[in-house]
C-alpha cells in the first residue's frame, strides 16, 4: 500500500511510519519540523538524543523499508500539498500533522491561535485536496479520547456515537458523542469531526477517526533496531504524557508529581500500540459506508494515582501530591469501549507486562534529564 | 451601550449597525471590506447603489447616530484587533465577519478553504481576546438555522438544544443539537457553535448564538433616510438568497428559477427585524449562566414555492423549474421555535405584511439588474 504519513517525523508519527515501512508499505512523510521547533522555543528537549530527519529517513531506508521525505507545511503550503498527494498517488494518508499538546495549546493567546488555525487549516486542507485530487483515499486520523470529556455522565464511552433516544419523537439514533473538550487542542479535534462528518455526507470521502488514549513507552521493534532510528521522548510538562513524566522523574530520582489527589481516571495505551492499530485501521477497510468510522484506540484505564503508585513500586520513589494548574474533575470514573479495534486483532500491550522495559531503556539516557522541564506546566 | 460590530458593512451588519445607533448605542465597525471585494472578483453587483464605507459612515453621523469605523481584518491582524477591543473598551461586540454565502463556499477547493480558515479563525480570535481583555464583553454572533439541517429526523427545531434520553443511563439530558451542516458555510457556522461552547466552559464568556434564517427584503427605517446609507440588496446565484433573486427576476420580467420542485422549506426574516432581534439579544443580558444561549433568529417558515406563488401572483411572472445545482432534500417540513426572541419582544414582519413595500423599492433599482448574475450558481 502507498501511505503519505503526515506529521511523521513526530513522536506517534515516525514509530508508525517505522512499523507500517517495516511491513513492506511504501511510507512518504509530509513533515514541518514543528515539533523539533517547539523544543527549541520552550527550552525543552527529548530525552532520548533523536537523529535529524534526513540521518532518519536514511537509517530506515537501510534498515527498515521504503520511506520519502518531503518537508513542508501542510497549513500553508496548499499546492504543494496537492502536488505531492497527485504525484505519490497514495491508497491512504495518516495524518498526525496537529499540534498535539493540551497545555501547549493553554499557555496564551498566541499558542491557542497557533493550536486552532493549524490544526483547523492543516486538516481540511488534506480533506479539501482529496476530495479533489481522489475521493477513495483513504484517510486515517489520530483523534483523542478528549473529545469525550472525561466523566460518566452519558455512562460507558462508547466508540464515537451515542445511542440516544429523541425525546420529542421517541425515536432511538446514534448520534455523534456530545463534544466536550477540555483544552483548546481536544476543541481542534472536535473541531475535526465536523470537518470530517461533512465532507463524509458531501462527497462520501472515506475516514476511520482512531480517538487515542494517553500514550506511553519509549521504543518499538524497528525504534531499537540502531541509534539513528530512536524515538522522542518527551517529559516536560508541556509535552510530557504523565506516565513518561513519571517514569522520568523516578529514573532520576525525583518524587513523582500528582496533580490533585490524582484521582483523574484516563484511557492509556503503548507506543508500540499506536502504530499497529493505525495499521489495523489501515489494512482493513472501512465496511460502514454511512458515516466516518470511529475507533476507541486505547488499552486499559487507570487513575493517576495508580500509575505513580506502580512507578513508585518498581523505583520506591516518593510521590508529591501538588496544585492542579488544570480545569479538569478531580476525580473521575471511565469505561470505554475499544472493540472495534479489539475486532480486527488488536491485543494490547498492557502497564504490567510493559512497563519494565521501558523502566530500562530509560536508564540509558538519564544523563539529559533536565529537572525544571518535568515541573514546568502552564497554568489553566 | 459601547458595541463593536465585526462586518459591519455587509448586508446584515450595515443596517443593524444603524438600527442601533439610531437609538443611542455607540458603535464601531471593524470590517475589511471583503463582500465589497468579492462582488469585484465574481463580477457580481448590488442591485442597489451603495456608498462607500467612508460616504456611509459620514451620512450616518449626520443623520443617525455615532459610528466610528476601522478597516481591519480581524482573522489576520490580531495585534490591531487586540488594540480595537481595548481602546474602544466595549460592553458587548457582535460578530458578522464571516463569508456567509453557502453557495459560494462550495464553489472549489479555494473558496471552500478561504471559508473554512476566515470564518473559523475570526471566529476564534475575538474569543480569544475577549478572554485576555475583558471576559464581561457580551459576544452576540449571527449564526444560521442550517447548522440543524433542514429536516424533522429530531422533530420540530428547538433553539441550540435537543432533549434527548441517554439510553445507557436511562437520564434526560439536554446536548447541542447535533450539527448536520449542508455546506462548507453552514460547517463553519457549526465549528463556531464548539468553539463559544469551550470558551463558556473555561472563561465562562458570555455568548448569545442567533440562528438566523433566510434574510429578504432591502429597506430598514435607517437605511431610507438617505441614499447614501442604503443597504447592499444581492440578487446573483451565489449570494443572493433565494426571495430577493426570485424579487429580482420578476421585477426585470424575467422567469422565477426555482430549484428542483421547490420543496425545500425554509425559515425566513425581513432585514429589519434582524437588526430588531440583534438589538433585543444585545439589552437583554443572558440569564442562563451555565451554557451559550441559543436563539433561533426565524419570523415563519415556507416552502421555495410558496415563496415563487407569492411572488408570482405580485407580478404575473412565470415560474421555471431548473435542475437542483444543490445537495439537498427535494422536499422536506420545518418547524421551528422562535420563542426565545419572542420572549424578549420581537414581533416579526411577514411577508404578507411586508412584501410589497420591498416590491416597490425594487423597481427604483431595476436598470443595474444584470440576467446573467442571477442564474450563476455553482453546483454541489
Amino acid at each position: 500500500m502507498k501511505i503519505i504519513v503526515f506529521g511523521g517525523d513526530g513522536f506517534c508519527g515516525w514509530p508508525t511510519s517505522l512499523h507500517l515501512a517495516s511491513l513492506g508499505h511504501e511510507i512518504l512523510i509530509i513533515d514541518n519540523q514543528s515539533r523539533r521547533k517547539i523544543d527549541d522555543d520552550l527550552g525543552s528537549n527529548s530525552l532520548t538524543a533523536i537523529s535529524s530527519v534526513e540521518d532518519r529517513i536514511k537509517a530506515a531506508n537501510d534498515l527498515v523499508g521504503s520511506i520519502q521525505y518531503t518537508n513542508l507545511d501542510i497549513a500553508l503550503d496548499v499546492q504543494e500539498l496537492r502536488e505531492s498527494i497527485q504525484n505519490f498517488d497514495p491508497d491512504s494518508v495518516v495524518h498526525f500533522a496537529e499540534q498535539r499538546a493540551a497545555p501547549y495549546s493553554m499557555i496564551s493567546d498566541t499558542h491557542r491561535r497557533y493550536t486552532i488555525d493549524n490544526n483547523t487549516t492543516a486538516t481540511h486542507n488534506i480533506c479539501s485536496a482529496v476530495a479533489d485530487i481522489n475521493p477513495d483515499i483513504h484517510i486515517v486520523h489520530l483523534g483523542t479520547m478528549g473529545v469525550y470529556g472525561y466523566s460518566k455522565e452519558f455512562g460507558n464511552i462508547p466508540e464515537g456515537y451515542l445511542d440516544v433516544k429523541i425525546n420529542q419523537t421517541s425515536k432511538d439514533v446514534d448520534i455523534l458523542y456530545p463534544a466536550n473538550p477540555g483544552s483548546i487542542y481536544h476543541l481542534t479535534k472536535c473541531i475535526d469531526q465536523l470537518i470530517f462528518q461533512f465532507y463524509k455526507k458531501n462527497w462520501n470521502l472515506n475516514f476511520t477517526d482512531l480517538h487515542q488514549g494517553i500514550v506511553w513507552g519509549i521504543n518499538t521493534d524497528q525504534t531499537k533496531k540502531d541509534s539513528r532510528l530512536v524515538n522522542r521522548f518527551d517529559y516536560d510538562g508541556v509535552y510530557g504524557t504523565v506516565l513518561n513524566r513519571f517514569l522520568s522523574q523516578a529514573a532520576n530520582g525525583h518524587p513523582l508529581t500528582v496533580y490533585g489527589v490524582g484521582g483523574q481516571a484516563r484511557a492509556f495505551i503503548h507506543i508500540s500500540d499506536t502504530a499497529k492499530c493505525v495499521q489495523l485501521a489501515l489494512e482493513n477497510a472501512n465496511s460502514d459506508n454511512n458515516r466516518v468510522r470511529i475507533f476507541n484506540q486505547v488499552s486499559e484505564v487507570k487513575t493517576v494515582m495508580e500509575l505513580a503508585e506502580i512507578v513508585s513500586g518498581i523505583y520506591g520513589t516518593e510521590i508529591n501530591m501538588v496544585e492542579n494548574p488544570r480545569k479538569e474533575l478531580a476525580e473521575n470514573e471511565l469505561e470505554v469501549s475499544n472493540q472495534g479495534l479489539r475486532s480486527l486483532g488488536f491485543e494490547p500491550i498492557t502497564l504490567d507486562s510493559g512497563l519494565l522495559e521501558d523502566v530500562k531503556a530509560l536508564a540509558e539516557n538519564a544523563e539529559t534529564f533536565n529537572k525544571n522541564n518535568v515541573l514546568s506546566s502552564p497554568k489553566w
